[in-house]
């Protein structure tokens, strides 16, 4: 897989991230990145300007690396007992958004992050580096079956809370002190119709606009800091 | 000014917008949209595929709009007395983040937003298609000095309230009961120190992650909420 961009790539050097190749483009400069790179004595190539365009379809900033693809965690090990916040993409589409939710969810501390298998933006390199190297301190699940998935979080003791703007409640006014899993619906659609018969609570986030739509990484993100409140 | 998308030009068409010229892909097909346009009688240009080609390099949807330039409102009327709620953005450089704050800001009913003329993004068509349109519902002004403007908001009794996560305090913990002028720092360095040095007081949203920062939009929309719910 192909990252780009500084902060990406000191996550990755940070991390020791298996990286298989390393690009500079001539001319780069950057004191932290240099000096990690330095440390790990990894091999860099430095390419023309000329040559390195070729990556101008990414914002690159002068870094490319190629690495091993994200590896997602096992629904089980997000579900340790010491986790008590995870944040369910009900079919989230646009990598930026999930990039976002995922930056904001390693600052908020998440413990971790469900998504479905099908018919959702999965870990590329634009939701890397959206996330600004987040991707790399926070765990990511990726699931067959999202309804079952939630079953087993109740099972283990989680309240699962919807978010929606139709038949629920002030999200200020919801119970978050227990085990919460969170579900956030897709840009297009919300949450689906099973995925929210599943839920115990259904938040609305007050609007007084006309439009009356948040984006999906601020509505998440305002939920988040909701739950972080009651903790 | 070129805009595009299907949300955009429903608020255009929805806010009898001046529409210079109106294009649409060859299929182009959305019941809001053609109804709207025929209530309005808007002559309207059918281009093939080919040469609508050229408007790729945007996400179009099939649909391009010419519009005149976007009205900047005048300070003063964003200080009307009641108005209570007013955004401040020092020096945002991100498009996609101005875009996604006034989003956030019409939700919000957010009285208006200051940005500096220089050195900042202006309303531009990504700023208007990531605003999902919402740039037609909210009062928008562009100041030359920032320090000065602020200065005017406290002398017509706001509170400005900056953000920083250093030497500041938690944003639960601070009174928001009055008007508020709620600064929020670029993308890169945050609040100028200058400005900084003219809040009243700092607020700090808690992070528990390592890499502990949050995207400028996401922070807003935090703080705005939470400001919201001292009203």
């Amino acid at each position: 897989m192909i990252v780009y961009g500084k902060n990406v790539a000191k996550e990755m050097l940070k991390n020791n991230k298996k990286i298989e190749k390393l690009i500079l483009q001539e001319g780069f400069n950057d004191k932290e990145i240099n000096s990690l790179i330095e440390n790990q004595k990894l091999p860099v190539e430095i390419w023309s300007k000329k040559d390195f365009s070729r990556f101008d379809k990414y914002s690159h900033q002068g870094i490319i690396m190629y690495i091993e693809d994200f590896k997602y965690t096992n629904l089980m090990d997000l579900l340790s007992e010491k986790s008590s916040l995870i944040v369910i993409l009900d079919h989230l589409e646009d990598p930026h958004n999930l990039g976002a939710i995922i930056r904001t969810c390693e600052a908020a501390g998440v413990d971790g992050i469900i998504i479905p298998k099908d018919r959702s933006a999965t870990v590329n390199a634009t939701v890397i580096k959206t996330s600004a190297g987040a991707t790399e301190n926070v765990k990511i699940a990726q699931v067959v079956n999202l309804c079952q998935t939630i079953k087993k979080l109740k099972d283990n003791g989680y309240w699962i809370v919807g978010t929606d703007l139709l038949d629920s409640t002030d999200y200020r006014q919801i119970d978050y002190s227990g085990k919460i899993g969170l579900v956030i619906g897709s840009e297009g659609f919300g949450m689906s119709k099973s995925v929210r018969d599943l839920c115990d609570f259904v938040a609305r986030i007050p609007m007084y606009g006309k439009i009356n739509s948040l984006n999906a990484s601020v509505a998440t993100a305002i939920m988040i800091y909701e739950v972080i409140r009651s903790k």
